[in-house]
């Protein structure tokens, strides 16, 4: 029996992987919670699952019960856990995550900003213990799979993406795109961060970060392609020329699965993919010029340092104001991009140097969206903006 | 460095698979070379080869140098050799696969009879010796590169089919296909035996039986899908619902490779698959009903006893026929199907029940074929059929 905490329980990653442990039934034992700011939610979670352990933003509105309060580091390295489920969303995982593999626990982990912002670190801290860390992203999870038992050899990670709502619009109406549009994914129902990093293919950027970290391969050899139908959720291409690929429905009951009864397999959740009628799959390269958030994550994946983090930080700031109506959709790349060139990077020895390069992108944001961003268009956004603008 | 022995050296996959060797220089030593007829190409191989051992059907017309003659059983026995690829044609591989195999020898396996008639012998001699079988067939290999590292959940294999020439063609076009028709198969480039088997589908019946017995699995967890593009070559869906696929260009070069070279990867002889342009994949379920074999090889798998050696002869004896112009397309099915209903089984305890199913069932259609064949067509075959018909 896997004794789990969740962090980060209450969000999108966190429901579904709770949706996963009652499928599993005594495989799993909830052991710790930790939640964000829907507290009806937690209280509701810790009745159920009656953890020893729980976090919460406000505890005081909490109905926890029997369970102690404690932070997130606390948790990820309680003595009565041995796996770790980081489903925080933003910098919030870093610490635990790296707390919970310096302790040998395995983590499954769901939160892109982790590796992206702090994969030196994280992977060191891996490696030192000994801790096994599983994927659970989707396409991450896949590449796993795909090399579960392959010890050599591996010559290309291919990163399928869905292409997002707005793979087909020109440059121009890219620009006109209103959050309720972009918040709409055609596939996958997801947080509004991760819908708009999906829109942007900025998500897609963070993945090819995420994917050199976890498994060493250098950013050259990791490609996208455009993939509509997210059937096949990536490949690894070997040097013999042989490709691996994993397929499945587009839910994440599977990779969560997956990785909570690893290395065994057992009846997933839902049904498996049907293949009674026609099944059509189609990949194209991905058209970087229109969508240039995946080239800009791209190059500071590949400059490494400090620049991921301010990747990160930047970005998320970009969205927020994007979400407020106070940009447009491609304002977020032009201000990402700003961000980058702007920063002066370190060499990353410690986590704090992430955080704060994280802070610095956000800032940077903040303080130049409005001298920055292109005219105001014939959209709506115009009655959104900044009182000050 | 493997030292191995090649058993069909001068067919289809025997002359690829020393295509292969070439380009794997150190790693592979070729010590032993059984052909067939072909003479010529035979002393060709052996004077670049240098083997220590050879086998012909016609010894005395070979230029064999140093090498000594032996019998396929000698081969596949002998000390010298570590790695037997079985590429033989018909039944010939049965008894020299089980000799390597019990012998401890690493057996890479082409030969789609040596299991469709003796699965159950086969797979005993390899459990008891605890020698290894890789399968080259690129549907099988396929399937166990997917299962690399895999070691419980399998729910269900899907074994790929390109679907042959006449895939489209209604029941009453396929009555009137020609040889030269059915021998120009659409994406591989194979041995006439083996083309005619792709068209009826009959192959994929022997691959269903070939994959019942390598790993395990049911029949009834076995489906065959049409994939006109031959890129994904097979699929395994695990009982969690993740489905893991192969993919590769249409090339036998890359199974042979990977069988030779494992565990290790190393670069392989042609470039891989381009995803520089659109790629699209599709898959249906495979029309049994027009494809008669695919059916009859099925039940002939699962009624299991003698039935599939006296498939394996009914089979090559009907193809033999229709190759001669003697019988259309569609009597294959029927000849085939009026063997097995004929068969009194026998439970399979040795080899040689197992031969003398297969030469029963070659017997019964050669007795048979022109009572129960079709009335002639408007084809070419009427003038080509028995003198007595």
């Amino acid at each position: 029996m896997k004794r789990v905490a969740v962090l980060g329980c209450t969000g999108s990653i966190g429901t579904r992987t709770l949706d996963v442990v009652r499928h599993l039934g005594d495989r799993v034992r909830v052991v710790a919670l930790a939640g964000g700011n829907n507290v009806r939610l937690l209280s509701e979670q810790i009745e159920e699952f009656q953890p020893r352990l729980y976090h919460a933003l406000q505890p005081e509105s909490v109905r926890a019960g029997s369970a102690h309060l404690a932070t997130l580091d606390e948790i990820a390295r309680d003595d009565k856990v041995d796996t770790v489920v980081v489903a925080t969303s933003g910098n919030a995982g870093l610490k635990p995550t790296i707390a919970a593999l310096r302790s040998g626990k395995t983590v499954l982990l769901a939160s892109k900003e982790v590796l992206v912002m702090a994969g030196a670190l994280v992977m060191e801290a891996a490696r030192d213990s000994g801790a096994l860390m599983i994927p659970v992203d989707s396409e991450h999870n896949a590449l796993w799979q795909c090399l579960r038992g392959e010890d050599n050899g591996i010559g290309r990670l291919l990163l399928t993406a869905s292409g997002g709502p707005f793979y087909r619009c020109s440059a121009a109406q890219l620009a006109d795109i209103t959050p309720e549009e972009a918040l709409a994914h055609p596939v996958w129902s997801m947080g509004r961060k991760i819908s708009i990093d999906s829109a942007t293919l900025m998500n897609k950027g963070l993945e090819v970060i995420e994917a050199h970290w976890l498994f060493g391969v250098p950013f050259e050899s990791i490609d996208v392609l455009v993939h509509p139908a997210c059937i096949v959720h990536s490949l690894v291409e070997f040097v013999d020329g042989s490709v691996k690929a994993q397929l499945s429905r587009p839910d994440m009951a599977l990779p969560i699965q997956y990785a909570l009864s690893y290395p065994d397999r057992v009846p997933g959740l839902d049904a498996p993919l049907s293949w009674a009628g026609k099944v059509t799959l189609t990949f194209e390269p991905v058209d970087v010029d229109r969508f240039a958030c995946l080239g800009i994550a791209r190059e500071a994946g590949r400059a490494g340092m400090t620049y991921p983090a301010v990747l990160c930080g930047a970005d998320e700031a970009a969205v927020e104001l994007f979400l407020q109506g106070a940009i447009r959709f491609t304002d977020i790349a032009a201000l990402v991009g700003q961000a980058i060139e702007a920063h002066q990077p370190q060499t990353v020895s410690e986590l704090d140097q992430v955080l704060a390069a994280d802070e610095w992108g956000r800032r940077f944001v903040m303080d130049h969206w409005d001298n920055s961003v292109l005219p105001p268009s014939s959209s709506i956004h115009g009655t959104n903006r900044k009182p000050n603008d």
